[in-house]
């Protein structure tokens, strides 16, 4: 059994959907768990993450609307508004999605869906750079871990 | 330190609660991995995990009366509209419950508490076949698994 | 690779979040395990686990108000009403949240950010007593666990 872990740095330009497929995807391939699972960590409390379709666009945006008009900007419910009026909205949209996802690795390969992908979810208006944890426990292969899989992007 | 996967398939009749503790609880019998970690993933974004009461069937019902007036069909807000009214709905309803559920395993069981069931949320009104991804980590006796369980009925 | 498990009793009085960050932190500095991940499973379906901002009291005083708004207790929607007016409210939230959170252990310590605390939060009006399952995967030293870290204030 072996573990393996990363961190990866995301770069945000504004609240919306920030897709991580490829990077989380193009890591797993270079540690060479075969067999396993994936556990994906927000250290943040104003970002979280989601695995949502990754094929039209405008369903992330549609996530967004949605999140916006549940719980807007400056509701005068909120006391806790030192940090600006998207900061406690910010807490909230990150409680109602994940801070933490689990994933089945099989061949090598993350078992997402056909239309999954995996989205650092940015809650705050202004730029950020977020910080996301990767760990992958499994069984490896000594030889090109994954099989059939090209070489990997990132080595 | 041993792993099993398997892929359930539920077959689903319109959008609700669709209870799938038996069919895991009957694998995990039959793989006999007795202290450890369940995981379990549902491959796709217009359906999604939930782990919840399972006692009384008015629960699931009300749990999608909120849901459904929540994130209502046909929504205005919406501009993913191709694949129907229910499609973006669906989508938000996903990201608003799990994607992945991780649960301990002890003396052979699922740990759930006395009420807990877990359930397939299908969010489309159309019948599906949805794939969840069930993956066990830990430790496996030799002999018959989960100590004085009875037999598994899937063996 | 090696596992731990432990069983928390959170006494609540009444809904919001209670910190747990301490205990669980305190457990995983004695158990050892250095290298690993934290499965925290709440046995219940009317409360639920949150990693939020554990700086401000107020971020949870609002994130409970934010959720008492969005799912009133007595709603007539719900049909489910023989357990009291705030049952149903309480099944709905826990849904919205969290069953089981997943953290990554790095250097023997729980990989929270800065401003991140784990919560119980009690979605029922009247005390309870809560279970929490915490279990741990991984690579354990034999020595001190933790490296540099202080005695561990459970041992």
């Amino acid at each position: 059994m072996h573990q393996r872990t990363e961190t990866l740095t995301v770069e945000t330009r504004g609240a919306g959907l920030y897709e991580i497929t490829d990077q989380v995807a193009g890591w797993l391939r270079q540690v060479g768990i075969t067999t396993g699972i994936l556990t994906v960590f927000v250290q943040h409390t104003s970002a979280s993450l989601l695995c949502q379709e990754n094929a039209d666009p405008e369903v992330q945006r549609d996530l967004e609307r949605f999140f916006r008009r549940l719980v807007p900007d400056g509701d005068p419910l909120f006391r806790h508004v030192a940090e600006g009026p998207d900061d406690m909205p910010a807490h909230v949209k990150a409680a109602l999605t994940a801070a933490s996802l689990t994933l089945p690795i099989h061949a090598g390969r993350l078992a997402l869906g056909t239309w999954q992908g995996l989205f650092l979810y940015e809650h705050r208006r202004h730029p950020h750079q977020r910080r996301v944890l990767l760990h992958a426990i499994g069984d490896a292969t000594s030889g090109t871990p994954g099989g059939s899989l090209p070489s990997p992007p990132l080595a």
